[in-house]
C-alpha cells in the first residue's frame, strides 16, 4: 500500500516527545499493509513501528488488540511488544488519528512458501493460541459465521460481474454452513488474518508475527482453516497436500486437536473460503478507480471455497 | 564462569511444561556472568535466556529485577522481556532455585572500546534513566554509601595482603566521603552494574543490557560515574578523556545533567570506585583456591579511585 497519513516533522516531534525513544534517526514509510500506515522509526535506542490507524481499523478494538500483543509477547510469542509512552499508555494520537509503537521484529516473509514453512507456521499458530489464554480481553469475531450472511448481502447484487451465478452459489453456501457449522469446539483467542505477509522468517524459523488487527474470539481450528487456504494453494489454485500435512502436524506437535477439531476441519476451511472470498468480493465491487491498493482477486477463494466442498473429509488434508 | 546449576532432563521438562514456548531444541550453558547460572535455550518458537538463580541474588528482589525489565521493555528499551508461564507468573522454580526465562537479545559485547561506543552507552544510560520513571517498586542501594563502611571493614584487617597501607587509605577515604557526598541531586532506578559486559552492540548501536540483578534505587548521576569508571579507563589505568567526554555527551544529549550533577561527577567517580574495590577486595580475600571463577583484581579500583581524588573538578572528564 501507499502511506496514507503523511506526518509533518513538528507533530511528529511532539509525538515521539511523549515516549522516551531516544533521538529519531529515520523515520521511513513502509509500502506492505492495506488497513493502517506504518512507518519503520530508527531510534538511537532502537528500531520500532510506528502505526497510524486508519479508519478500517475501530478505535474501541485497539485496547484488545495491542493489550493481546503486550500479553503474547509476555509469553514468549515472537511478536510486536507495543511500547509504553512517558504515562504508560500504548495508545497516543498522530495526525488527529490513534497511533502507536511497538518494537521492530528481525526476518522477512516467505516468497517461496516450501511444506518447511507451513510446519513452522503451524507451531506457531498453535504457540499463539496457547500464550493467548488467560487474556482478559474479548472481541466478538465480526467476520465470522454470524456475519457472513450480511457482508455477502453487500455484493449480493453485483456478484455476477466477477463470476456467473456467484450471488446463488453463496446463497447455497451461506445455507450449508449455517447447517453444518460446529459446536463445542474449543474457543479462544485467534489471529484470523495468518497470511504468509504476516509471518516472518529467519531460515525457517519464526521470527515474527505481526497484524493482530483482525484477532478476535473464535474456535481455534477456524484459525487454522484460515491457515489452510492461506498456505497450502499452489498459484494455480491446486491444493498442495504435502504443505497441508505440514501445517497441521506442525500444529499438533504443538497443541493437539480434538477429535470433534479434526471432524469440523473440511467445513471450518469452507467457511474461512466464503469469509475472505466476501470481503474481498465486497472490495473489488467497491475498488476506488486509481486507488493505490490493488484490490485482491476474489475468484481465488471461489476456487478454495470448491475445493473444500469436494473433499470427502479430513482425510484430504493429508490427515492419517 | 562456570554452569552452577545443573539441570536434568526431566526436571527441566517439567519446568518447561509450565511455559508455552513450544519445543525445546537446545539448551546450552553460558559461561559468562558470575552471579547466576545462564542457559541459552532454543526452542521452536524462538531464543531465550534460561537463568537459575544461586545464592547472591536475594529471591526478595526477583520481583524488582524482573518487574524492572518488564517496565523498561516496555518503553522500548533494548533489554530482556521476563516470560509469563501459564500462570502468568514471571518467576519460577528449578532445581530447588528459584528460575526465570526472558527474551535473547541480539548482539555482542565490545572488545575493543571506542569512544563511538562511549557515547552510545551513554545515550542508553540516559535511555534507562528515562524510561525507568514510574516504575512502582523500590530497592535501596545495598552497596551505596551507607554500605560502605561495613563493606570495608569486613576486609580491613586483611587488606596489607593486597596493597601496603590500603587499609588506612580505605578509612580516609570512606571518611572524605562521608563529608562530600552529594545531597539532594536527581534519583531514580539506576543499573549500577554497566559493565561491557552488559552492553551488546550491532555495530555501533547498542543492541541489548542487560544483567539488571544489581539495579536499585539511587543517584542517577551515581550511574554514570560507575560507567566513567567501567568505560573509561585503559588497561594501563591511563584515563581516556576522549571516551569520557564521549559518554558524558552521549547522555546528555539525551537526559541534561543539573548543574549540580556536573560538580559532583569527582566524588560520585570517588564513590563508584570505592564500591568496586570493596567488593572486589572482599572477593579477592575470600576467593575459594581451584574455583572456576577467577576475582576480579581490587588494585584496577584502587587505581581509578586515586585519579578520581586527584581531579580538580569535573573539567578532566572532557566537559566544557
Amino acid at each position: 500500500m501507499a502511506v496514507y497519513t503523511a506526518v509533518g516533522e513538528g507533530e511528529l516531534a511532539r509525538f515521539l516527545a511523549s515516549y522516551d525513544l531516544g533521538e529519531v534517526l529515520a523515520l521511513v514509510g513502509i509500502r506492505e499493509g492495506v488497513e493502517n500506515t506504518n512507518y519503520r522509526l530508527e531510534t538511537s535506542l532502537g528500531r520500532f513501528i510506528l502505526t497510524i490507524y486508519e479508519k478500517r481499523v475501530d478505535p474501541a478494538d485497539l485496547p484488545f488488540f495491542l493489550g493481546l500483543m503486550t500479553h503474547l509477547a509476555e509469553r514468549g510469542l515472537p511478536c510486536p511488544l507495543p511500547v509504553r509512552n512517558r504515562e504508560g499508555a500504548v495508545l497516543g494520537r498522530l495526525a488527529g488519528k490513534p497511533a502507536a509503537i511497538v518494537s521492530f521484529l528481525e526476518g522477512r516473509s516467505v516468497r517461496r512458501i516450501e511444506p518447511v514453512h507451513c510446519a513452522a507456521v503451524g507451531g506457531a499458530l498453535a504457540a499463539l493460541h496457547l500464550a493467548g489464554r488467560g487474556f482478559p480481553l474479548h472481541r466478538p469475531n465480526a467476520l465470522g459465521p454470524s456475519g457472513w450472511r450480511q457482508l455477502v448481502a453487500a455484493s449480493r447484487e453485483r456478484a455476477s460481474e466477477v463470476a456467473e451465478g456467484l450471488a446463488g452459489e453463496l446463497e447455497a453456501e451461506l445455507e450449508a454452513l449455517e447447517r453444518a457449522w460446529p459446536r463445542g469446539l474449543p474457543e479462544g483467542v485467534i489471529h484470523a488474518d495468518l497470511f504468509p505477509d504476516n509471518v516472518f522468517f529467519e531460515g525457517e524459523r519464526v521470527s515474527g508475527l505481526i497484524d493482530f488487527y483482525f484477532a478476535c474470539d473464535d474456535l481455534l481450528a477456524y484459525d487454522l482453516a484460515i491457515c489452510l487456504n492461506a498456505w497450502c494453494f499452489e498459484n494455480d489454485g491446486a491444493f498442495n497436500v504435502t504443505k497441508a500435512r505440514a501445517l497441521l502436524t506442525g500444529y499438533r506437535a504443538r497443541r493437539p486437536l480434538a477429535p470433534g477439531e479434526v471432524e469440523a476441519l473440511p467445513v471450518l476451511a469452507r467457511g474461512a473460503a466464503l469469509r475472505f472470498l466476501a470481503t474481498r468480493l465486497y472490495d473489488w465491487l467497491h475498488r476506488v478507480p486509481g486507488a493505490l491498493v490493488k484490490p485482491k482477486d476474489p475468484l481465488e477463494y471461489l476456487t478454495k471455497l470448491r475445493f473444500h466442498r469436494s473433499v470427502e473429509g479430513p482425510a484430504a488434508y493429508g490427515l492419517e
